[in-house]
């Protein structure tokens, strides 16, 4: 995690639930191995996986005492709420980790290490404050240098967020890499970051240098890389974040696109707070489809090569009627990549591959 | 000029001309009465007029001594580098000026405030740096409130950077006031704050927050206004600033906009840059009134109202014959809002307010 081994505390409390602990279950999928135990008194007791449908018999606990006799001696910010700042009521548990000299590992806006009791507790205790959200210093302005690399670039794109843009890009990574190609993926947001232990947060950038600093990012990875798997951000119609999915998707240039979207979603919906009637409506996926091919086009052609559907609020029987429904709609190959697995969608990739191929050569 | 009278030396030294020194050039072209001088030792000698085509008789000179003699007392920093840095070069008068207690104001990504060797100089000398592209501390996220206000909202897009959204923003808000309608501008780029003495730099704003704290920005104008006139930034085109035009765009909620071009601009060009050969081409200006029609339409429905074409490179009859060939290929009202007045843009604004008020009644 970021530099050392480690044994996480995820912090919680009150939100451990699939949709608000976004944060917190991004690492129970994929770094289950160092986490310890999550902290939420009002789950205290039961499992990770009984809370969020991962991270298995991980338990759940009430406090940091109980989370440090189970080793924890990191404590993880698992939840990112809308606007990023450290809720009051969670300041007291960080303090007492740093205070219990345990690195604090946070991808909040609010940056830990600019608070200055938190500092001087950190100097005392000799703990670490790790900002994942804190943007480098440079200052790139993107200008199209992703365009047209020998390796294909993928971003994952979405209809909302939170509905599986990272999760379908870390497993499309994983499945291209079982199928013997050489695949990198690109965090952009903290959660990524986290499990990749590196990347930049794109939407804490000051907003000119976002498509410059993925740009940079996308360059370094195709090097070594034969496709270069992008974690996408936000949504085209969202209010709130829509600009740091244009340069997002400006500034990597992908020539290909996996739309991701959670089934039943209909409405665009702000983290952390519940649906309202006059929410943005989500348009049917193949008009979205046409919309980013549309504004990628606008900077360099990208085509969606398939649908990846979030389909765990769904009954099995519900979910496959679902995904045949996207199938046929969009005319996309099309799959759940946690729960039917990524084949589709790397299958799609590598034929995208074939036929750049073919054209270049 | 913020929060008192000055006599300003504007810094352009080595980039004073129309396209370079665009800080410089809105500063003289809105509040000349404030101008000393303007320091540039390649053209001194010269007045403002001669070199930019305004400012009339203000006189360039080659050094703060000679800019002091004409009664400056501050510094302007009149050039905004791409990557906002302040160039090595201007370092040693940046230092001169605050060594002498003037006042400095900056609209660099770099902020002179966070600069040690130009605090500690400032605090000897009694000078304050004022860095108006600092973005707020708030962090909020926009929901659409700015859609449906009482007022109406409208928004300079544009084919490029640098062709005109800001002139032609300010020219409408006066166009608008002396018609007798109670117009308000609101600045969102460093020469517009300076030139308004308030406002959001939006492009030095973390990403998540630009469309929240342009929304604001609305809903604050809108309670003394009939008539909200927001700078546009950047272009749905550009490689490298597009998430900024989106999340303005999507954070103001404008139900008109008003589309700015260059007569003669092919190619989208990075500010400070040469045109290049594979620079990216701008749309049909037809095409480019769908497009951003279209993208508003993902989150409120807006119409681009008319063009305003910046003709200043062309003489007289081309420049007339320039608006005759883009009135007859968009079908909307044109014209060079300098150059010719704002007249038929005020006219159209007008037109759909009375539109709008007979739908709403």
């Amino acid at each position: 995690m970021l530099d050392k081994p480690r044994r996480l505390a995820l912090l919680a409390e009150g939100l451990f639930t699939p949709l608000e602990a976004k944060t917190a279950v991004g690492v129970l999928r994929y770094r289950p191995q160092e986490v310890a135990a999550v902290v939420d008194s009002g789950h205290a007791g039961r499992d990770a996986d009984a809370c969020v449908g991962v991270g298995g018999k991980i338990p759940v606990v009430g406090s940091l005492e109980a989370a440090a006799r189970l080793g924890a001696d990191s404590l993880l910010i698992g939840v990112a709420p809308q606007g990023g700042g450290l809720p009051a009521s969670w300041r007291a548990t960080v303090e007492e980790a740093v205070g219990r000299g345990w690195d604090v590992i946070s991808g909040l806006h609010e940056f830990l290490a600019d608070d200055p009791v938190l500092t001087a507790l950190a100097r005392r205790s000799g703990a670490t404050l790790h900002d994942v959200r804190r943007p480098p210093a440079r200052r790139p302005v993107a200008a199209r240098r992703a365009a047209g690399l020998e390796a294909t670039v993928v971003l994952t794109v979405g209809s909302d967020c939170n509905v599986g843009k990272m999760t379908c890009a870390l497993e499309l990574v994983e499945g291209l890499r079982a199928a013997g190609c050489r695949a990198v993926f690109v965090a952009t947001g903290q959660t990524g970051i986290m499990i990749a232990d590196h990347g930049v947060a794109i939407d804490a950038v000051p907003a000119d240098f976002v498509a410059g600093l993925i740009e940079e990012q996308v360059l370094e990875a195709a090097r070594a890389a034969e496709v270069v798997v992008v974690e996408g951000q936000g949504a085209l119609h969202h209010p709130g974040y829509s600009g740091v999915t244009l340069g997002l998707l400006h500034g990597c240039c992908p020539s290909a696109m996996v739309l991701c979207h959670q089934a039943g979603r209909e409405q665009v919906r702000a983290p952390g707070k519940a649906a309202a009637a006059d929410d943005p409506v989500i348009p049917p996926l193949d008009e979205l489809v046409r919309v980013y091919e549309s504004a990628a086009g606008w900077v360099h052609p990208a085509r969606v090569l398939g649908i990846a559907v979030n389909t765990a609020d769904l009954d099995e029987n519900a979910a496959r009627a679902s995904l045949e429904r996207t199938r046929h709609q969009t005319g996309l190959p099309t799959t759940d990549p946690v729960r039917f697995g990524v084949g589709p969608l790397v299958e799609a990739v590598e034929q995208a591959r074939r036929r750049d191929r073919a054209t270049l050569g």
